[in-house]
């Protein structure tokens, strides 16, 4: 077990109707005025933003509004944010909806505290010491995806345009203070955006699990816990969209996966959503979609560096027979989690996300690894993620003789 | 799954040395000046205090010392502490110890806050509604017995003199603001006091789990995956107090049994702690020596009001086979717990634990329940926890009709 730090500061009201609460909770954690940032239209068609609104009223909670966020959170609307939020003096930022609202509003979080400067604070893996961020406003969140954990987390990625550069910030002036979490807010989300939240959650996981570290057991338990969590209810929630009960396992689930509970005392890997990213900034599909492509071409190219663990993955997450020996099982696990992706109705290859193998060089070149390695489970070259992308072209790369072999 | 609100703000500073970074803490969280509050000599004598006065000066704290807290800890201490921090000013109370340490350092931060006024804001269970606490003194924690859960959680428990009687405060303003972690402190704990630890983390896992409330997918895998922790890295320390590696897994284990993550989302029972803290209080034997012996007691008693939630224990903590029917899986999981307590070397009856069974009307009626009932997984009456205590005293009483047959 590694040394560590662990701070989740965030305050979850969770359950039916919670939205309520919201305005009081700004005021218990400082606000008087706050920006109201969120994304399409439904929000407010379907009432939510509505019923914030009254919230904040009845709490006394001034503020100003700005929609607009789409998936892949774009720097010119943070821009217009922070300049609403500066001119307007909010010193609270409500983000009612997903991970990208949630990112958008901490980016303008930072923006709006540190005289308009944000841009300098997202960066991509080439720096290896990121910048401290000195100021935020507080960021309170009403949760409306179970997916990208932002609620708990204190990391933002935002695309940087016009060059569409995926780049993050991280300090834990950014996690929430509050996250409003109602299971019933997500029941209408459609299928595919549902199960996007799922492969997201997963990775973020598996991000966590695989890892060089040993002699990590309460970590491992706890990970393998929400593994199978997400894999046992995703399956009801896909089933049925409107099961409470499997609609509020999966929403706590997606914060438990990324709060970093699952990654105390070890080194991580965010090899899968670096190479990811680079999808999502250039083709812009869905970040959940995009680890579906990901990941198992990942965990096969990879899985021989330890197969012992992916045995293990395959053994307590997805059931394979104990008495398989450990390559078999490994593998046996890796076509399982394809399985389940496959079920929830997700991509497998690029052709099916709309990515094009000639790109694979821009791709690898974007990840601007400039000779580092990428990952911490298996360190990849340039060499290993376009490898890897090979793989997401065509899983029968499979054959190649993957890393660690 | 029950609506929850979910807040646990404590930074936790896990790892070797980390106790080198108190004074940083105290500062970082506002305080100046501190109480530094601790139990019997071997603190001193090993080196520790002494190591924490030295992080407190260089971080220009100043501090004032009380030792002397024991076990199941004394109202009149806590008044001492209540009256040197007032005469002296201290805006901050330092623990350093385990559960009892902490308690009473919550105490104390409670009375130096609000006049000299602690005792009211600790009441019994026939009190429904906890008084409010209007002000507390922030804590911070260097952890030294991995049990109790105090270091997380918005709990006290004090021995109210000159009657013994144990009775709890809660809220959060009770939660420490730091934890500093380093399981090599806690490598030179003896045996005894070991296994009374894993037994009272157990427990707190126990009353979270055993819980009427269905559809809490999350809450119970992540419950499971800490007793099987707790289970298989508690043998591992009991066969090697010098094994880091365990007893780093387990001090974390014991945390994370008690700041709620495995609760949230349902309704808890208490009744294994509620009966326990008789024992503790007329006998002032070890918390977790008492609750070795009424938990295997409360569960053969109250099993059948729920065979298969106790199979379902049985098997995902005690590998028990899935191939048993739910009954005789519920008794074999409870003999396998019961094996896995006495292999701690920890008591299993009344008279291990010194206790006599001509005392149990005296338990029953400090219980104090006036007619209520205890618990929320089996509702008991006075007569259910006399025939638990009379299970503590002949197991063989197994073979009563328990509760819900």
């Amino acid at each position: 077990m590694t040394d560590f730090n662990f701070w989740s500061p965030t305050f979850f009201a969770f359950g039916r109707g919670k939205e309520s609460q919201t305005g009081e909770l700004v005021r218990r954690f400082g606000g008087t005025k706050a920006l109201l940032h969120f994304g399409g239209k439904s929000a407010v068609a379907s009432g939510l933003i509505g019923r914030i609104e009254t919230s904040l009223e009845s709490a006394g909670i001034g503020f100003v509004q700005l929609g607009g966020v789409k998936p892949n959170p774009r720097s010119s609307l943070v821009d217009e944010g922070v300049r609403i939020a500066m001119a307007e003096g909010v010193d609270f930022v409500l983000a009612v909806g997903g991970g990208s609202v949630i990112d958008s509003s901490k980016a303008i979080a930072i923006g709006a505290a540190n005289g308009g400067e944000w841009r300098r604070f997202y960066v991509g893996r080439e720096v290896k010491v990121r910048p401290a961020i000195p100021a935020a406003l507080p960021v309170g969140v009403v949760l409306t995806i179970a997916a990208a954990g932002s609620e708990g987390s204190p990391n933002s990625v935002i695309n940087l345009e016009p060059e569409n550069l995926k780049r993050a910030a991280g300090g834990d002036i950014l996690r929430p203070k509050f996250a409003v979490m109602n299971p019933e807010l997500t029941m209408t989300l459609p299928p595919f955006q549902t199960a996007c939240g799922l492969a997201d959650m997963f990775a973020h996981l598996c991000e966590r699990y695989f890892s060089p570290t040993k002699d990590v057991a309460l970590t491992d338990n706890l990970c393998e816990a929400v593994m199978r969590t997400v894999v046992e209810e995703g399956a009801k929630v896909m089933a049925n969209g409107r099961d409470y009960q499997a609609r509020a396992n999966i929403m706590w689930a997606g914060t438990i996966a990324h709060n970093d509970i699952c990654g105390a005392g070890r080194v991580q890997d965010w090899a899968s959503h670096g190479i990811e990213h680079e999808l999502s900034a250039l083709y812009d599909c869905a970040h959940g979609a995009g680890l579906a492509v990901v990941m198992p071409a990942w965990m096969t190219y990879v899985h021989k560096a330890d197969a012992a663990r992916f045995a293990r993955f395959a053994r307590n997450v997805f059931g394979i027979g104990a008495g398989d020996g450990d390559e078999s099982a490994a593998l046996a696990g890796i076509e399982a989690f394809r399985r389940w992706l496959k079920s929830l109705g997700l991509p497998l290859t690029f052709a099916e996300l709309g990515a094009k193998a000639e790109d694979i060089p821009l791709l690898v070149k974007t990840l601007n690894l400039r000779g580092n390695t990428l990952g911490g489970f298996v360190q990849l070259t340039e060499t290993d993620v376009a490898a890897i992308y090979r793989l997401c072209v065509d899983p029968r790369f499979a054959q190649e003789k993957g890393k660690g072999a």
